[in-house]
């Protein structure tokens, strides 16, 4: 037996047992002919005493540690005269009798503890050692428990956890499909899945009612920040269900979550804001609704008003930053490179203070007189010392522009609390997006969404208007679960196909194997997909979802600690029959 | 809302309340004006009455059903006169008030019933039609609720479940790697993990102390009828361990698993078994101990006997088969194919019948006379009315024979009830094994397998000796998991490397980065690994490990479902850099 107790267990009411436990030294120090070890294991750290002034044994062996040694004490529980609050373990030390040796260690190439001084690669490199430290450590753990209770509430919902192959099918339109050549059938490539959509979609032809998983996903594109080429997934599908009842069963799960894991309890049914809604108020499909702060559209109130910035606008929009009137010019020239950022584009930045002594100021005094500004700022609903922030340009651009100007004045003023959550559904979703380049419609979820009833009258004369069984949930801003009704109806799918473009050839080819499964009895059907990764950083209140996976990629695709992917010996591409290009660098 | 309660749950206390249910069409049966529809789901089936006669609307609709149309029906719950005691929701039926037709079907390629007309390729290429059937969806929920209690077993054990990557490293050793071609890193591979080993030794090193993971594995081998190329694990690993503790632990899962699934419960501990005791009585590293039929060893009583063939065999042994003096010459012709069908490969079978009256018959009888039989008897404990069956020849391979015989006999004797479970651990395996071909040892395990501590000394005179602190978990003669405890010092694993013939340089290569890992105080640590399918088959009472995955690939690792794997367009190759040879037919 390598320990009686872990590091993180022994108490007060333990004082004199004879113990015996193993774990890594996190620290040593030495005072007055005493030795004290910090001894740490994945449960805590407890305090070791080794009288090496009396013992020469242990001396001579204490002498030798160093940081990340393992070791085993046998040991007496002991009170201690000068406790520590901070830890759990902090009111008892333990007397070492005996100990052992069990392995050393090379000096780490950065400290394990909670404050590191490891740079982001070096600590991907050595990530077995960055796991070791207590912030990284815990992140996986909440990832296990958050697992544990999807799995346990959806158990009890009757959902039936059911693997789908990771070795399935490339299809023409998978172009960030990651294929893998096939040994046995030489020539031929299985592809991995970027969501098992198809196999869930079949589990309810099959008739299993309600299926899950927690299952690895795969896509082979540009990374970004936030995007990994291996994800995970909270894959969900059931049967017999309207768009109500798919919200309510995820609803309920995202709150015996929080309940469980935060202990954060929801009273109220989440708000379920209309996809228009959303894109009019908060200029995005996510909104973060722990603070308000919405859009004030003003295109209407700009009409002849002279200023041929608003008037040549196709979009005037603002929104009001409570108490920002004090804004100081520095600050506002700060906000106003903030919008002009490439990555958010917008021309200029119009600002009005409405001063707490009830006077104007704005960067557009040249054109509007107080009595304009004052109408503008009933118009926000503005109180005296508000600040109203205006952005005008082409729609879709200044949206978005003012989304991210919104989030950022909602950070400054310290409204997008971590350990506050605002979830809620956006639904009616767009059946189809105009696509620019190839000038077709493209299919917003997928090809299998289903349009609402109401709008099947719109469907040919005009597709675009027509909305989406389609749903996203979204907290605090981050989008984290998605999905649609099915069409389980034969006539309706190929409708569909029709407005995507497809001829029935491209149809039967591309999903010809999935509408041949729907001829047998295809019940109604939709389901959810939720970003597990994501989950699991809201959360821990993180933002990269890098911080919640064990062994991350990078953002070129590559495990740095295993170095990977790597080079592969010749005879093992002849005996896949393939053989490698000059490569493009 | 599709429906008010599912097929499976009305009973007569819900007489006369108006409910709406959901399903598929089992059966239709006209009879007096009555319609009666057997409506399926995943939970049941609950018979519907239509009363078409006075039904104008609800007639027409009937003679539209066939067999798997869904349907959403709503009426009166009534008591039936006729009960159906054979399924739960028999003694009511369901008064149809309306339905609607959710979809039509096609006629099905076989019939949707426990017992079906579909052969094996039909059923695989229809799997979605296949798993409506109960036995095989009572599989898949079985593998669920296994899944299930393993996570919450582990999880009470304070396992963290930790997903390790899909895309990993391929390494020279590794032949049998499927292998993924980077976008992004153009020329270069992931592999797909054989098994996570790597990975949960590492997290090891992390301190993570206790580590599992239901988890895919693939292996690109020819497959036989009892393999996947993509399978299921129970990964699990733990620190600060002695063998016994990984045997106790996962014994207590075992136990938990028969406990809550079967209602099965072992009052006792499970008998550990060295290796060489299984191979002296079993002839196999799996001995199947639900029945005792030990091998009898008989070379040293034959010496000098006087019968070449015994006396020249470098092996003879036999079993005790009870009761069976009685078997017709045609029987025992029947078992003599049997031991000389070549994947068995024995010469031949001796046999010796004690008969009832205690008189002696055997094939033999030229060459022993009753007094040389009567004494084999004894050795045996045979007694009147029993058969003794010896087999001759090289060691290893007619031990396997006799393994084969006893099992074979075993099935004959009604010894190997699927309802009875016979656990045990093999043990004390060997460290190597010796291979004829490169004229080298290999590990029998993997080389980062620990020798026990008492047969160090044998390293280097005769590592042959040396025994392993390795075990499988064998129930009713399969083997269900395996593991060891691992090498955590840095010189013993050099050693190792040595005794397997590598040059430093090699090892470094192959296994260089995980020793490095080590050099960072590794633990002390050992884990085991489960066949996920495996253990569901067995849970199950079926033989393929293929009946209890939702999407089995066939015997050329082909999904006929789905059809993959499948060409590829020339244009994906050329931007992953690949190109195809010619192929080798």
């Amino acid at each position: 037996m390598y320990r009686s107790h872990t590091c993180g267990e022994l108490r007060l009411e333990d004082v004199n047992k004879e113990v015996t436990l193993s774990g890594w030294v996190q620290k040593v120090r030495n005072l007055g002919g005493m030795t004290f070890i910090d001894l740490r294991d994945r449960y805590g750290i407890t305090q070791l005493v080794l009288d090496v002034e009396s013992r020469k044994d242990l001396s001579e062996k204490a002498r030798k540690l160093g940081r990340e040694y393992v070791i085993q004490v046998t040991g007496k529980v002991a009170e201690r005269s000068n406790k520590n609050t901070k830890i759990p373990t902090g009111d008892i030390e333990i007397l070492v009798d005996a100990f052992e040796l069990l392995n050393v260690s090379e000096l780490p190439p950065f400290t394990i503890e909670d404050e590191t001084d490891g740079g982001d690669e070096l600590r991907m490199k050595y990530r077995y050692l960055d796991l070791r430290r207590n912030p990284v450590r815990k992140n996986l753990e909440l990832r296990h428990k958050l697992g544990f209770e999807v799995r346990n509430f959806l158990n009890q919902q009757n959902f039936i956890e059911t693997e789908t192959p990771v070795l399935i099918k490339s299809t023409p339109e998978g172009a960030r499909d990651f294929i893998v050549p096939s040994r046995m059938n030489q020539g031929e490539f299985y592809a991995l899945p970027q969501s098992p959509q198809v196999f869930k979609q079949l589990l309810m032809v099959a008739g299993f009612d309600r299926y899950f998983q927690i299952v690895k996903c795969f896509r082979d594109e540009d990374l970004r920040a936030d995007r990994q080429p291996e994800f995970t997934q909270i894959d969900c599908e059931m049967a017999f269900v309207e768009q109500q009842d798919v919200l309510s069963t995820f609803e309920g799960m995202t709150k015996h979550l929080f309940k469980v894991i935060k202990d954060v309890e929801f009273d109220y049914d989440f708000p379920q804001m209309p996809f228009d809604e959303a894109m009019k108020y908060y200029g995005s499909d996510k909104p973060d609704i722990r603070f308000d702060m919405k859009f004030v559209e003003m295109k209407e109130m700009m009409e002849g008003c002279g200023f041929k910035v608003f008037e040549d606008a196709e979009y005037v929009g603002g929104i009001c930053a409570e108490g920002c009137a004090s804004y100081t010019r520095k600050e506002l020239d700060k906000l106003t490179d903030f919008v002009r950022k490439p990555q958010i584009g917008a021309q200029g930045l119009v600002y009005v203070k409405y001063n707490t002594d009830g006077t104007f100021k704005s960067s557009v005094d040249k054109f509007f007189d107080e009595a304009a500004l004052m109408n503008w700022a009933e118009k926000f609903d503005a109180k005296p010392g508000d600040l109203l922030l205006i952005l005008a340009g082409a729609k879709a651009k200044t949206q978005n522009a003012l989304c991210e100007l919104r989030l950022e004045m909602g950070a400054r003023l310290g409204l997008r609390d971590k350990n506050k959550f605002a979830p809620l559904w956006v639904v009616d979703f767009p059946l189809l997006e105009w696509d620019e380049e190839s000038e077709r419609y493209h299919a917003m979820h997928h090809p299998f969404t289903s349009p609402k009833k109401e709008d099947f009258e719109m469907l040919d004369a005009e597709p675009g208007k027509v909305r989406a069984n389609a749903y996203d949930l979204v907290i605090n801003g981050v989008e984290i679960g998605g999905g649609s009704i099915r069409i389980h109806d034969d006539e309706l799918q190929h409708k569909m196909f029709q407005l995507l473009g497809f001829t029935e050839e491209e149809a039967e080819s591309q999903f010809g194997f999935l509408m041949n499964a729907f001829k047998y009895g295809a019940p109604p059907h939709g389901g959810v997909a939720f970003g597990f990764d994501r989950l699991v950083s809201l959360f821990a209140g993180i933002d990269s979802i890098r911080d919640v996976i064990a062994f991350p990629k990078n953002n070129s695709g590559r495990d740095v600690m295993i170095d990977s992917p790597s080079p592969i010996a010749k005879d093992q591409l002849d005996e896949l029959s393939i053989s490698l290009k000059e490569i493009r660098k």
